[in-house]
């Protein structure tokens, strides 16, 4: 029998298609995984063509002035940005509609200089860097009066959005709170108000308890298949100890949520031969007139683009998913990445420290 | 200046990227669209091919009996449900988790037996029919006291989720009022407590007195581009005077949706050439305790599918559309259907009349 599962945050049903069960191997494109040059000379985030981006806001350098090579992680505004830095909001209204001017920021960060890696065949290394990097670049956003929400998110691949090859990932600063953010916010203080406890900090204790959603756990993270996915093999990695936000992190903790980040990537690729994905990050909003901090607790979601959203989950947003998070957890937890995990080059990476 | 706009019912916001404004040739992919065949042997909605869906439900028929040739509009079940018809929902939770039977129905309406016809293409009636059996089905759908809400939707192309080639709707009923669903209710009844007036209905003249976001009207209907589209070309379709519910509608009142809704998608098929799309109907809840049609208003909402929602309207549910409402109404506008309508056959269809 079919089940409707609820997420327990956002009081959205899934269904979960247990009786045509879908395993990885239905999944799997049969074509073999291109790897693209190490550089490429019309890539704006290989070194030596930075001057084909605006002004980098940041970068970790060994050598080199502003704007040339030199640098390990670099961080610049989008070129075509769907926001606008300068100027203010100016909210109107025309008859019953409401609008104000799109400002807000729009920043990529180059992973690597790099052009042929990808999370999961990076050195850990070079994934805490460009983690810390997003982590700085938050807080200097938060200080932004303007804006209330910061979202740092990864396309990779061109199924899932990514217009360009090279490793990166974006932040978009919004001036208001989004719904789907504002629907979460509802789910964790509601429960706080009933409970007195966070649902997240809960939720870890059960996944703990049961187990077999489970797929990777060190000391400051877990990372599980949620009990509703609305994607198969979707996968979320939470702080252990309750915090808000990422930026709360101390640099011990973006190593370790680096660490398990790519532990989770790389049984992802192994297992679904490399999928597209996006992933997001669930942080507090700041900024408001009432602190998020004690039901709100930081959380990466990790989403493979193995199906194609149609007519029934745009109309509803109820999504059907054909695996089980029990048994994609079964698959994930099997998946062999000791030769992954090799592969990556741990040398030859500077770092801040 | 990029502009946010918040849907006025749903609260979402939308960036309209305004600055780098796309028009249709941004969009229309440059290959040639493919007809496929009038018959394929291996398609389940083809005539002669019965035996290979389950037993019809529902057909309009000149001649045969069930489950043969001789029908013009065929409602099946879904071969693949997502739902199972049978059984009780048998609530239940574990810890902080809920979860139940996945009751519900998931039927598949062959349109036409004609395999190579798209509603752009078919003779108006076809198209009434069609429509018809769907507001039949929902009917008695919604006898069934298990279900709240049935969704009538549509996946045209690969890219919108079709994995058949032969022109189909699809109708689910569910046990419940998805989120969704639930968001634009609350969104239609905070205006309706304020103004004690219906959203839509004000909708329709405000964008009646403005003008340029109109694409079609007729006595009964109205099809314009709305103020905050997530989609380029997003386009919806009301009827102009308060109605609830698709199965409130008239044999008259369904023929004219049907020559509006064939209308619009014509303007986008060929200002766009052929895009893969979704349609949803919108459309009242029913077995609740508190009566929605007073503020309820239906409407279809038909999503051409021109580009691929990625990780920052996944993180955040705002979507950001390159194509402002009011350039695309006017491109739809300008979009001479002419040749479609006269090459639509016209003769040759039975009704139910």
């Amino acid at each position: 029998m079919p089940q409707l599962r609820k997420d327990p945050v956002t009081h959205e049903w899934v269904v979960i298609a247990t009786e045509r069960s879908k395993r990885p191997c239905d999944f799997v494109a049969p074509e073999e995984v291109v790897v693209p040059p190490p550089f490429s000379e019309k890539c704006p985030f290989c070194p030596g063509n930075e001057a084909m981006t605006p002004p980098e806001i940041l970068a970790y350098r060994t050598s080199g002035p502003a704007n040339g090579p030199g640098w390990w992680v670099r961080v610049v505004s989008n070129k075509f940005p769907a926001l606008a830095i300068e100027g203010e909001l100016d909210r109107g209204g025309v008859g019953m509609y409401d609008f104000m001017n799109a400002v807000g920021a729009h920043e990529v960060v180059a992973e690597t200089p790099e052009h042929n890696k990808r999370i999961e065949t990076m050195s850990c290394r070079q994934v805490r860097e460009s983690l810390w990097a997003c982590r700085q670049r938050m807080i200097d956003l938060s200080h932004d009066y303007r804006f209330k929400y910061i979202l740092l998110f990864r396309n990779n691949g061109k199924i899932a959005g990514a217009s360009l090859e090279h490793p990166h990932s974006q932040l978009i600063a919004l001036p208001m709170v989004p719904m789907d953010v504002m629907q979460e916010m509802r789910g964790v203080r509601r429960f706080y108000e009933y409970h007195e406890r966070c649902i997240y900090c809960d939720m870890i204790r059960q996944e703990q308890n049961f187990g077999k959603r489970i797929i990777e756990e060190n000391e400051e993270f877990i990372a599980f298949e949620p009990f509703a996915p609305q994607f198969p093999f979707e996968t979320w990695i939470l702080p252990k100890k309750h915090r808000a936000s990422l930026v709360d992190e101390t640099r011990e903790q973006v190593d370790s949520f680096a660490y398990i980040l790519q532990r989770s990537l790389r049984r992802i690729a192994k297992c679904l031969n490399f999928p597209p994905y996006n992933y997001t990050l669930h942080t507090a909003p700041f900024n408001l007139e009432r602190d998020p901090n004690p039901y709100f607790h930081w959380h990466l979601q990790i989403m493979p683009r193995l199906t194609i959203a149609a007519g029934f989950e745009m109309g509803t947003g109820v999504y059907i998913n054909g695996t089980p998070p029990e048994e994609a957890a079964e698959h994930l937890r099997a998946t062999d990445i000791q030769e992954l995990e090799d592969a990556a080059e741990c040398a030859g990476v500077a770092t801040t420290r």
